[in-house]
């Protein structure tokens, strides 16, 4: 049983956190920080105040789910107390993940950070950038509920970036001219990415790759916040196996 | 049994229209047409190469899939002849065919004239016309190969438009604000339009309408040039009960 | 501004319910009522355990998401207090509803009952019915989460039955040979039935229609309970107009 | 430019393979062989009745679509010759494919054998047998026209197969009960499969995983026969690099 620390244990994410870390058989929460909910009961569980409580409940694995400006302070303080620490905030700068990069690899414990920890997200990133070697073109087509602030989403970007990373340049294909402006979507890496907006909708992402006589379409649908829940207990199992800084889930998948 | 005359008979349409002709048990291939052609043989008819064959061969119906420059004068001389005509060639002008609505109106013979005759496409544009009163916004996400010449389709062009006039004005909702340009499509009458355009794709279109907690699709998949040919035998038995001109296959259908 | 009166407004659905009155410009949520729940404040309102509390706040309109073994006293209780009543709760028998269609025609109020109020299932249902004569044949497929405890959904049936009783018989097709048994799905109506049950679906439902060449495909993604709100807005606004008892939200859609 | 003979080059999978091999700018057709239409012009190229022809033209490698009582033979032959065999042709026995085993072991050319040359099914096959591990359930939906003659397809089948030998035995899951006989599909390795029929379709697969919260599909659509050519093309040009057999398109892409 590993005794699991959870950090903005309060939020959205992290009373999610606090009931998957309780649900699943190999992990315990032994800790719940959030400094907006002291005395509060999570799952079981008083919430403190002070990250102080991590250490002395005896916490392995500290998991982040809290804000852009608390979590690089949060980050340093599990490192040097040798807690190991999972990272799902977002918003590090790149001088800050070098910073905790650092750190990690002066501490015995380790640190893993990732902007997306929906196994299936990973997984269509992964077979999607495998496939592109093997079609001539390939667009994707994002669909997000209309609260949404921006267009496209950053796993869009990400998946049109890492397909031209694998292929390098697309193969020049005739296009359809367009009389309505932008109906052929925006460009990434060579790769159209329409953005769709409606309620109703969730997340969802379709990446469509064509060649001669047939496609290939992957798509990953998310319907609930529980469906992060499978790749943070995964990291939260793996970050003891992994020395200094890990990025992305697709590294403990194998890929 | 109606008799029935194939104008361009030999083209790629025209030739698929003589097959469906003779396959269905309404209908018979009495002549076949096509200046291009002449004494080629089709499903067991000698082209001609002259309109006045039909006459000849006792023909109710003609079906014209010719080219833009040879329908109009097709049509009329049709109609003078006490032919019923269907025109499922495109290009003619709105000069056009009020000529032809005033020689069909003079005429006992009928024309009919559509863009589209694959019957569900015609009935995807009708739901999702229907539907637009009960949604807060719609999206269409048209699909073709990467050789069509333009983008949006035509009847993605139609769709969006007949929503609108169905609807009026769609309700202001919040909406993304874009970080890559033209990722959230073309505007059409309030609906955003996304152009797909890959190989191995072949004719497809997406209506998605969504509201609080649910969406609704309606999508249409051509796969071949055969399934214009239902919409084809339809208009060929009811043209001679619809006096004057009548435009769309819609109305045959009891919209 | 309808006044509203939500009977079971401490429940899921009624408690959404409440939500969805006070949000509607056209509505205003004038009790709540709940027997499990008294004192509790709903939405600004204070829930009440007497069904006497509509009268007494001049309600016009109420809305019953209850029990089975309690809906019918209650309809029977707005009827006879000059109430129009709206009911979502499911189970009523043939009997029950006799009864009800009775007290609504000696009554001033009217009554009204649907087995799903998400607009989009069943226009779903209308559009498969009105396609239906257009295809040679229809398949559908219900996707839904792996706690549902019954297969196929009543949903598809009824689509099912929607689209044989539009139609008539379906054409003899040819038809592939089970080398594993029940791949071809069950069969309602002339019509195969797949029934997919994975965790992280939610409610889907996806009729696909074929004929030479082309396919249409019909498909209803319900993802949250306020779905279907609209629905019961809809009929809060029309039972005022249509005496007596009405069946099914599609009545009050113009089909 | 690798020197090209296709044996049963007058066939309709056999021609396919003629036009892609003068397409490709790494292939040369140098002998196309097809006893049942010898002096026939395939691409430029006569075809010949005998074997013998591919020594003659200098082939470097073979590729045989011609039934499955001649594949057998003609392999032997070509390996015996020296020739390279690219085998497309299904209905091969254990025995048989042994003895070419052999036969490939013994010679200075090598063999290779595929039951599906779409990339695209490949990849599906093998993304799902990879995503397996990471989901709680799959399902798969095959859709086909409705002159298959058979239910499931063996993509399907050997999709199922491939999930289950990478993940054991799925887990305990709650399950729905049917009320309408078969709905809940076939079962194949702990996969449920849903055979659709439908006129208007090609040959389509789907394979929908899901877990709490989240449901990743894998689709492939094929549209034309040429979707297999890039899968021989890559056959062509890999097999001199293989000794003796290899099996399985999947074996080529890196799997």
């Amino acid at each position: 049983m590993i005794k699991v620390g959870v950090v903005g244990a309060a939020g959205k994410m992290g009373s999610e956190v606090c009931k998957a870390v309780v649900a699943d058989s190999g992990t315990e929460l032994a800790a719940a920080v959030d400094p907006f909910s002291p005395g509060a009961l999570v799952h079981g569980v008083v919430v403190e105040s002070d990250l102080k409580a991590l250490s002395g409940a005896g916490v392995e694995v500290a998991v982040d789910f809290t804000h852009p400006n608390a979590v690089f302070e949060n980050a340093l303080h599990c490192l040097e107390a040798g807690i190991h620490v999972v990272i799902g905030t977002t918003g590090l700068g790149e001088d800050e993940i070098g910073t905790i990069e650092k750190a990690a690899a002066d501490s015995d414990a380790n640190a893993f950070i990732a902007p997306n920890f929906a196994i299936g997200a990973v997984l269509m990133m992964q077979f999607a950038k495998e496939a592109a070697r093997h079609f001539e073109r390939a667009e994707i087509i994002e669909l997000h509920h209309d609260q949404k602030a921006d267009a496209p989403s950053g796993t869009a970007i990400r998946t049109a970036e890492l397909m031209e990373a694998e292929r390098g340049e697309w193969p020049e294909r005739p296009d359809s001219v367009e009389s309505i402006n932008a109906v052929r979507g925006g460009l990434v890496g060579g790769v159209r990415i329409h953005s769709v907006r409606l309620p109703g909708l969730v997340a969802h992402q379709e990446v469509v790759l064509g060649t001669d006589g047939q496609t290939l379409t992957i798509r990953h649908d998310s319907t609930d916040r529980s469906s992060f829940m499978p790749g943070v207990i995964l990291a939260i199992k793996e970050v003891a196996q992994r020395p200094g800084l890990t990025v992305g889930l697709e590294s403990l998948l194998g890929f």
